[in-house]
């Protein structure tokens, strides 16, 4: 594309058979880098599995790759609250390494075991970009931003129950951080959060 | 009251002089125990000041007592996110003093800046209950209600801009904390988390 | 857990396999105290009943306890305003339990029929802590926190129809309670109602 | 007008000047009627006083009346919970004469103080409409509507704080009271509540 | 009940066995009068068919009565917009004749069409009380209102699609109608409304 | 502009020097043509009067023009509700009079008295456009739809009070219009209104 | 119809029967003109399609018409930002059509892809009336409404995820636009949008 | 602070003296680098002025700094779409400096006039991250995302009226973007954005 970020296909809303069709079309125009596909029912998955033997499938983020993945340059954390919030989490880590940074995933960090998120404070200050998934309430990446510098990515997604509003809590709460230097993308946006992250890890890779 | 709670007068929308009259009247009634007067206005304390020279005045809380405060039974921690807090927190504190438990005020503990709030976790855990104070997103019942399990009422307050709605953020932010057994009042109402942490303080305090 | 809680096991979102697994693991570490699974399917429920005879099932709850429940220290009277907020006083009463409270059930006490729950304040009056269950407008707590001191924690229902926005306008309600002292969780949470009253309650317990 | 009711004058955006030259000129079309003018400011209700020495002046409804005010036929009991919804009751009650109904006040009756509402019922009962006004959670039409089956129509007012939105908490609780038979008018809206009540109770009048 | 009224089972999460076991049981206590159900599904108003022969069953409503209807006293006119307004028109127009009062349906008077309003003014003058009932926007009551003196309670329905949020569009339009004295209850609740205009209607039958 | 339309200030958050300065400069490049400023402060319509003496002041419109107006191709009927509604009918019609289209003002035609409305459907039959402009309940535009053919567009006003929402009720009501055709804009904009209708207006002209 | 428009079927919430129904009727009553049917089930479509073999059916707008379409008078250009807004500008097109104005159709030019925007200028500029569709934030009719001074409808459409509240995001938007001139309808609202457009651009026809 | 970031001031809520005092003590710590003060009053900005001759003032964005600024590392470019977002788009600017990067000021390039966006396409590419400011519909980032690849931070401004919920539609509308890759801040949070983006650029800056 004219951003020059690879093809993605946004498989909310399409059959399986377009799913197919549009991943060939695009890894035949470029079969030296990788094609994704987000956002894929169950159906589309297991029809694409049988279809395109040498798309590489990923159940959690519901998405899949055809063609070689990029040499990464740059790391982004991918920093997820919960086990429910798994699926945004996976669909971010697998966006940046399509659009050619490198992961870090640390999971089940929430901020109710803060000892469990004491301990990755190194690996959080030595990526070049973080990505924090959190629902509920959303406190995650305030705590987070409290402990470093490194550029930071929120990501509010849709578990919770009650007022929570499908994620609206979560994103009140992240756009009202009150650790300064957080952004924040749409509920459940892993692809979008990372799209930017790799953006920007990519351009802070060669530092000394 | 009929539910044994002292006298309380809401000072928002009466004026200087109904303020004085009514917390006279009930002084003269109960002379042995403290009246409260709460929500009073820049006007309101000044008049009182000068006609009840035996009110003690409270210029955060913007709230006056009248008449001997109860020995403390019991102690409530009030913990506060942020210095913009601390009307809400004084309110609450000297709510709780009124109603006849101690107070252990806990300032400036904000979740972007762990280390201050780890520093006290011995005072948190040893309250009989919590009252958390906390603007913006509201994250700080989460990290506190993660560290100990006292009983803890939140109470966010309208401190923020943009999208926190003056409060409603952070009140979405408590009602879906992660951590469990967190209990919310309205925004900025430090009178109410204060009532009902001294009822939960008074009963605990005979504890072995 | 950290906070001195039995273990609980979220349910919503887990497959019958992960409840049975989680609910094993958990119970072979600590055979001595009770283990709580909450928010179950219908097949989860089914499944947890022929893989763990053991367990105890409370269908109105959807939930399921495995190992002895603790000796109980102090009560809490779950008052419930209709038949519909039935499964939500059921989850907070189970959780009291197994959070080391006693429990006392008032049921079907609504606003629109005084005299019932008139003929119960002395049950409300020695209980040391009150869970109030209330759908539709959430007048209950009101009411309640009207004839009696004890500390209250109100949880607003989603049951209503129309312009109660599942469960917001009930929780709306018991937030602007023009009863002191009330205090708020989230929609149908009676899991966190229920840890917050278990734990005043097994504080005040050793009053004289 | 067409509807058979007699001339109001809404003051809110006129001038007095416009004020008094409205009341004048409907006044001498029809000098044996009362016109009514609501929603008047200090300075309306300062200059009417002093252009129109016939008119009657209501400093807490903030409205004027010139000209003989009708028979009164039936009945409406105003009920209101708290001091700070006497401005909204006061309009319902001089609309309510105006329009040709008597009226019988009752205040100070929040649901929070059950034995002052209890101690009323007969004048509940007789009355031939109910109107009642109620700010903060709105659960005053509930437990009234529970006593009694004379029509009832409830009032929010914009009285309460933090998370009550201006009087829509109130009028979500209305609109959801488990009380059947409860209709409700807008927020602040004596005189809707007022011209609808005086309707029905004219009608109900002449039962035996 | 107390209030004088019928017994009504609102059947909305009752299995149909549940339904025909309390209409049976209310039957059998009072043959002398009507017991009404609303909100069946489907399976219910089957189950209630064979099981009941005796009852009257309403598809449109989806609601059933057992037992005799009282004589009507008073006449209450129900005005419906649209034929997607049928099912909440039928429900207050049943609930009505149960609750003592006779009934004037006229169906299809939109304000988009005036002439078919305006060919029918005389039945809207001659009721003792008006249910209009509109989806959409919610104008017809603000047309009728225009129209005739006599007290009106609006029914916002659920019909629309869009911004229009399941009815708060219609019922936002009531609330702030420009015709005086037009009261408003929940969304689709015809139930509560014919409670009400019944009330009304058989207290006004007598005039002479 | 290169859509071809005059040039117009906008005054809301301009200083009078400015609006003066802007108007003279537009003026001087283009004194052919008329240039608009709207959303004029009491000030700055003063300091606009007196060192622009050429201008023309519209002051319910709380706007001026400077440079004679185009000859009116085609005309737009502006209609109004009720008199509050005035100064936004007003911009709307000096917007369209700038814009190159001719104006038929229709005031004071609520829902509430239709035979004023009735009275004048010659007038709206004939234009070219309609400009409805409504608050409150926001119904005109529903019923003038529903009486002719013309394209109608409508202009929600921010008169009403309690849940009215600043003029969100009337917006939704436009939006949910059961007449079909009917287009809306911005709360309060008649500007946008005026726009859009004039460009209709004037190619509509030329029909025989 | 009273506006002179063609007659048209809602067909939401209806059988297959009842559309079939009213369609024949419709048709046989006007043979020499088409009638419409929008919102139709794949029931629906299947029915009309084997028992109106004459009627044309138009898949992806979900509408059928039956009868010949009129002779086209002006054009209107029907812009639609993704493949997703398809449907919606389809159910405009179609609806153009029947009442009277011919359709040039111009898909896929979202915001984000300028270039396939500004290669159409033309069209845009020498249409009579525009329809603009779009989804997620809905910028396109403002990036359009730039280009040119034809008269513009914007249709927010309900494609987005996340905060997007089924086309609220896109609808504001719109509502906001800050090129002049810009008219909204509801959401998905192509059928109004139509019917509006088709009445512009039939009027603007006999321009030279 | 921990973080590496300078000190910063926020001056909402703040007296005059509080923000010099505050100043003065920062500056002295760290005579070698710039303290930031934002959101000052008038009041404030005319005391810093008088009292701390050193200081450097923006009106425009009502902050003041104290001290040298770093050098700057990497670029930002701060695009607005209007004038009336020019206070945020300087808050942004001062942010950036402060924070150590490099700021290129791009204005009034809104979306309904392309030509002027267009034209600045090299500059938008070359910068190591992007700041885009807009009020109104918030369509800016979705155009300028469609340009170029550089990371871009949207900055929602309160800017607008009518159903602009001051900031709200133009949040969703940046959440909401079709263009992969935007995060967002709050509303008007210029600070927010400032930081963030500095903190990208800085990491940027050594590429080859
Ligand atoms: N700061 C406060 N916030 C909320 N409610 C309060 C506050 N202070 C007093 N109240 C309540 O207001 C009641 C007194 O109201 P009033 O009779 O109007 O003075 C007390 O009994 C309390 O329930
Ligand atoms: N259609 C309805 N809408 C709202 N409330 C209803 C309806 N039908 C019955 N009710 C109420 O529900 C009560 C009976 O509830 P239940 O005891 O659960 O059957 C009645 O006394 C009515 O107050
Ligand atoms: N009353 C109004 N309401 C909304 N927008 C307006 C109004 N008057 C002018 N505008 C718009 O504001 C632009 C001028 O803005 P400015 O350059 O700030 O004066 C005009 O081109 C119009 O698009
Ligand atoms: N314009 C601003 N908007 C939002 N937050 C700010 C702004 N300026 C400063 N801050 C934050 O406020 C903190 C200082 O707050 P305070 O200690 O009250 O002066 C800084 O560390 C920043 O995180
Ligand atoms: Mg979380
Ligand atoms: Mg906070
Ligand atoms: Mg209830
Ligand atoms: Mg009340
Ligand atoms: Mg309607
Ligand atoms: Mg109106
Ligand atoms: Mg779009
Ligand atoms: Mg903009």
């Amino acid at each position: 594309a004219r951003t020059g970020d690879p093809e993605v296909v946004y498989g909310a809303g399409k059959t399986p058979d377009q799913v197919v069709a549009i991943l060939s079309a695009l890894h035949e125009k470029h079969p030296e880098r990788a094609v994704l596909a987000t956002r894929l029912s169950d159906e589309s998955l297991d029809v694409v599995r049988r279809a395109l033997p040498d798309a590489t499938i990923d159940l959690v983020a519901r998405a899949v790759t055809l063609g070689p993945l990029p040499e990464p340059r740059g790391t982004v954390a991918v920093v997820a609250a919960g086990t429910s919030d798994a699926p945004v989490a996976a669909e971010a880590a697998l966006t940046i390494r399509v659009h050619g940074a490198g992961v870090d995933r640390i999971d089940d960090v929430g901020v109710a075991g803060l000892h469990r998120l004491l301990a990755v404070r190194d690996r959080l200050a030595t990526a070049d970009c973080l990505v924090v998934v959190a629902g509920m309430e959303g406190a995650l990446p305030s705590v987070v931003g409290g402990l470093t510098g490194v550029p930071l990515v929120a990501v509010p997604t849709s578990v919770g129950y009650g007022a929570s509003f499908g994620g609206i809590a979560a994103l009140l709460g992240m756009l009202n951080s009150c650790a300064p230097g957080v952004t924040v993308v749409n509920i459940d946006n892993g692809y979008g959060a990372g799209v930017f992250a790799a953006r920007v890890a990519r351009r802070a890779e060669v530092r000394p």
